[in-house]
């Protein structure tokens, strides 16, 4: 715009230049002065970097055809890369598929290279810890494990050290980033525990300038890639360790540098994610998940990925119940189809458990030599068997979405479904905000943020949808926040899995709605929950004592939290007395929360011999 | 079809009516031997009772039209009443008002006389307890306080006691059945606590044949309509005789007879009736509520009543929150026109009180002071605040429906507006069930029982409604029974009114669909609370200690309850084992939410100086 009012002579420039600082001064006053400064910045730094441009010099568009490898599938070349490029309106209709269907897991060829700087693994010092392959946003940093022999025909400078785990002895450890994908977002650095006691303010992943270590990274990725990945009978999933040593199925989504939501689901991906089905509310989730023309949810390398739809905001949660009632009635009849056409199979695939991952694996094999045989077959049955078969291992049905749709427009359904009793998984991705549509205030925006539609602050607390789902005493229930604690973020994800009734995750996503600084915004989170501003817990039906408090009582005040938020700070400026009296109320919301928690932490089921 | 049968002689008769008990038996067969055998005496019954009629000798109809009185306004003359006899096709179209618009009130008119028997009052062993008048479910039974004088001209046997109340001192009660509106449900008779000590079995109100007394009470009931309403600033509405003595302005509906949630709405008009706006969720209550040609609401003399309007099911909350937000802003108006029109008045209209009757009926003065100014006014605003000025008079509005709306299909929206922390008042008319369409399981159906969906009986437990709006901890909350403490309801009723914010009322309501004996409905209603089945609550976010129990311990097995409604029953006869483990988690369900409860009346807000 500034660069238009210097060039396009509609107005004497500097009249021009002023009245949009002008304008820019009265919108982000109460942003504080720091934003007002950065944005005279942007208006000075265009027309310092004002210059003319030959035609045909513009070809930042057509380089990201050159990225894609020559071994990419053919479909990505020939019609993926150009829609990359910018160049959709010169493929032919006939291009297209006729009925719709786009390839998955092409996240991978759009390599929107963001970052300035990368994280450098310093193997030396590292702890085995996972945590950074656990919060990365953009599945851009993996780990794997694998015999020392896989590394013949490392490139130069591919790093590995030995795996401390007693689990997988003599194996060697690599933590790999995927320099085209990372964002630079810096989470990772900033969860590495790991820090040099030689080298001040040195840890195990430092931010260094990409430039320098480009080539070599890249290298490494494509070396990483093709290690064996490990067999999955062999890792406890529910674990941070665990989680991370198995393959994500959701990567490089166009997510926001930073996102507080993606790790979640990249984690689901990793735990369940050949053999899930997902439900997607629309929101950032179903933007990132499914934006023409690549989508980072993927198949691995047997084929085997997520079932992924996004239905609408206010349907959503009845959309994932029907995948699993149409799953029920197909695994019935594959149930009733074994024992006409597979008598001798029948106990062993029928009786199977499918609650662990040995478990699984032990079914698949069962399942495919089933398969095998009704191949065989020329019984009629048997091909309508043969469509079924696949329902006779556990699947996990997912129902994915922000609170937009899970507080507010999609609430009605969602308490349906969770009233229903069906084996279903929810999945709340808490940003507290409707953040894809710009900022608007849901009702899982808490007492005194600004947002839109409440922008003196909102009045009213936020709502308890954990606290409204336990109340139905079958609903597996758990609040996390993977920044504060990563094996309880895993572990109830893990139980919420495996309960054979409705689940209810709400995890904590920070947000650049929240106006914080995203590189910390994991440590954030663990401000949330020492402020109490968001307890963690779980509450399982099937305990003697359902609710379980699982993070301890406030340490620090709610205000050292909200300081470090604009969406609570900017109402100070702009409504200092209503913003104190909303902080006043808003501690209170926090303390008498904490103390109904505390008094239902206490209360257990009527057991029998009591009645 | 019996007669069709006989006469028709498309089969043989004998044949047609085996069959008929054939198909008796096998469809009741579950409900017990005693309804199987009253289907069988209906069917022999009728063919006993066979006869030949001459044409033109069926007048039923015709004689409706009699009925109505020559004093009756001329729409309802010209217009309902040849609709009320089955001749509405005779009616030419420009009878019909061109904008639709029909008068209020007119279910007067439609004297069904449908009882045998209708009770009959005993003044001298009557304790004036008010009872009676608060329980009939078609407000055919009302009570009246007077000066003696208001006696002249009373017909023969028009029958009076002395009030005891001190209040009223020297006044004449009379509590009067109007004969051809009561439908001789019995509930008036079963809650009368006035027992003779002379006479066995004799209370104040008792059910006798309506023949003998028919003239006697008609000309009554005529005379009882000409005493004198008594001043509403006279009375203490929110009690049990308070609320009897302050007419109703819901009267006659064609609610099925011994209705469970009429008496509510009766109740509500009779303590705000005149002041309040109703937002009417689909359901029995929008049936019997505007059911051409006739309507049960109506106004007062003075031309004041609800303003009544049935929404969609699924919007109906959203509907009553629209006239609070225009009522709002209209009276922000209205308050700033005043200070312009009329800066002398100002100070007393905007400042008033109107909590009570007293504060009401003074405002109203005032206000009608105001409009008169107006009305001599050249000033242009001076029509415009005309308009608006009786917004300056506290209005009460009303969200009403039953469980299917409340739990089920309008619940999304029900979250939404009771988390807007607006002035509304919610109504939940809980049956429990979808009642007005013929029965279907609603999240409000408890487990066990029998309804459409869930005719092996229902899984899963109640949705427990009021504990998830407690959890906003600004919404007003009780649970109520008017069967079972008549004055708990009557002051929680009176105080969701109050509060302001917004309240949610669960009104228990027993109902034709449960399969009991309707005449004991109220009675009933108590065993549902001595078994907790049903506890009372009020939850005052006002109050230091917000959720305060009102009812006490279980006194009786939940068994002792669920024993006299069919919808429970019947399954111990379909499928007894089932029935049986439903039974022993029901108790179950009981026992943990006492003690959710008894835990939660012991949490109080946390005081500033405990922060």
């Amino acid at each position: 715009q500034t660069c238009f009012f210097e060039l396009a002579g509609v107005l004497p420039p500097e009249l021009a230049i002023a009245a949009i600082k002008d304008t820019i001064e009265r919108t982000y006053a109460k942003r504080g002065p720091i934003v007002v400064e950065r944005n005279f910045a942007a208006v000075d730094g265009a027309l310092a970097a004002l210059h003319e441009v030959e035609p045909g010099a513009v070809g930042d568009r057509e380089q990201l055809r050159s990225w894609i490898s020559v071994e990419a599938p053919t479909f990505v070349r020939a019609v993926t890369a150009p829609l990359l490029a910018g160049r959709g309106d010169e493929l032919p209709v006939s291009a297209l598929p006729a009925d719709g269907t786009f390839p998955i897991g092409t996240a991978q060829y759009e390599k929107r290279g963001l970052a300035d700087e990368i994280p450098i693994w310093d193997p030396s010092i590292c702890i085995d810890c996972a945590k950074c392959a656990l919060v990365c946003p953009h599945a851009a940093i993996r780990m794997k494990v694998y015999e020392p022999g896989a590394l013949v025909g490392a490139p130069e400078g591919f790093k590995s050290k030995e795996w401390r785990g007693r689990d997988l002895p003599g194996m060697l450890l690599t933590i790999q980033v995927a320099p085209d994908d990372c964002t630079g977002c810096g989470i990772c650095v900033d969860v590495c525990p790991a820090r040099s006691k030689e080298v001040a303010k040195h840890k195990s992943l430092d931010s260094e300038p990409k430039a320098p270590h480009l080539e070599r990274e890249r290298a490494g990725w494509d070396f990483f890639l093709g290690l064996p990945e490990l067999d999955r009978s062999l890792v406890e999933p529910a674990t941070i360790k665990g989680s991370q040593l198995l393959e994500p199925l959701f990567e490089f989504s166009g997510a926001c540098s930073g996102c507080g939501e993606t790790p979640y689901l990249k984690l689901l991906t990793q735990l369940f994610g050949d053999r899930m089905l997902v439900a997607n509310a629309t929101g950032c989730s179903s933007i990132f998940g499914g934006n023409l023309p690549t989508t980072p949810w993927k198949a691995n390398a047997s084929g085997r990925g997520p079932a992924w739809s996004n239905s609408l905001f206010e349907d959503n949660a009845e959309f994932g119940l029907g995948m699993r009632v149409a799953l029920d009635h197909q695994a019935a009849q594959a149930r009733t189809l074994v024992t006409e056409l597979a008598p001798d199979l029948a106990p062993e695939i029928l009786g199977a458990d499918s609650f662990d991952e040995v478990g699984i694996a032990a079914q698949r094999v069962r399942v495919e030599a089933l398969k095998e045989r009704l191949a065989a077959s020329d019984d009629p049955r048997a091909a309508r068997l043969l469509d079924l078969a696949d329902t006779l291992v556990r699947k996990s049905v997912w129902i994915v979405g922000g609170d937009g749709w899970a507080y507010d427009i999609g609430f009605g359904g969602l308490d349906h479904v969770l009233a229903s009793g069906r084996d279903v998984n929810v999945l709340v991705l808490d940003t507290e905000v409707y953040s894809n549509t710009g900022g608007q205030a849901s009702k899982a925006t808490p007492r005194g943020a600004v947002a839109k539609f409440a922008a003196a602050g909102k009045r009213t607390a936020k709502k308890d949808l954990g606290l409204i789902a336990s109340s139905y005493g079958h609903v597996y229930v758990a609040q996390i926040a993977l920044g504060a604690d990563n094996a309880h973020a895993v572990k109830a994800i893990a139980e919420a899995e495996a309960y054979p009734g409705p689940s209810l995750v709400l995890a904590y996503s920070h947000c650049i709605a929240h106006g914080i600084e995203m590189e910390f915004g994991m440590t954030h989170q663990k401000e949330a929950v020492d402020s109490a501003y968001w307890p963690l817990y779980r509450y399982d039906p099937r305990s003697e004592q359902p609710f379980q408090l699982d993070s301890r009582p406030p340490k620090i005040p709610l205000a050292a939290f909200t300081a470090k938020e604009a969406r609570f700070a900017m109402l100070g400026r702009t409504h200092p007395e209503e913003a104190a009296l909303l902080a006043e109320e808003s501690q209170r919301d926090v303390d008498e929360r904490w103390r109904l928690y505390e008094q239902m932490a206490t209360i257990a089921h009527t057991l029998e011999e009591q009645a």
